[in-house]
């Protein structure tokens, strides 16, 4: 605990993965107080025609 | 905000779900009273075989 | 199928709920050639202080 | 009602999905009181490189 | 892992809660072939005014 | 997007919700490269009897 997921856009690399997980992790960490080794985090990705905002799909943009 | 998720098998058209995300939009912009450009919609698609009522998969059915 | 979650903050009235579930199922129903009855609708409620865009919460604006 | 979700790492087998939400459905049919067609259960599965303990994804174990 | 959630309506007691955590954690630890510790349950209720099924919310049934 | 949540034990204070929200944030814009003004924070708060590992739940530790 605590859990973290993070939902975004499909297309970033591996290096910007593994780059937010650790510091989402460390951020977490110093600010409730707890060990980095109880955080898990979890990306989802999604496609651009599955993602909307303002009932226009990015891929319809 | 609101933030929509619509989860639902794989194998609707990129028509369908351009339409799904438009009316759902809508839907909910009239009766919450939020402005379109405020409401997020993502759709998640499961497979059959990950995707069960009773105990029993769609894909084995 | 399909299921459909809608994460707001609180604060609508219970007639605006019930009006949010019905249209969300129709507008469904008719784009994805779902029947009524097998569709699902949850709402889920936030506060303002468990909710925050740019990295400021809602309350502490 | 009840809905269950299963996240876990890719790799189980088909089998293995069987009888995991065969075995689910009737642990909470049995403990809640609940007729299993009634019960819904998702799988979701996630990639070694979109998981993360500590900091450290899967991947780069 | 795996992380399991059960969503449901509110209403059940602590000890149909407690026993549906264990059953829940041995038919996944049985199936997927998972050690007891590595899994996670959540539990997430909902009201009867936040859960539709066909348009109609329990709540108005 | 990206849209972030973080699920964790209820009990901390406010002042460590404001700071979890803003280093989360500033974690996420710097590492993919996101403008923070388009990245949403939730932060959901479970209860001790809502949380099991290992198949007990945190209240009956």
């Amino acid at each position: 605990m605590p859990y973290v997921t993070v939902k975004m856009l499909e297309g970033r690399t591996d290096e910007q993965k593994k780059a937010l997980v650790e510091k989402v992790t460390a951020a977490v960490s110093e600010t409730v107080n707890a060990p980095k080794e109880n955080i898990t985090v979890f990306i989802e990705e999604m496609s651009k025609n599955h993602y909307a905002v303002g009932g226009v799909r990015k891929s319809d943009e």
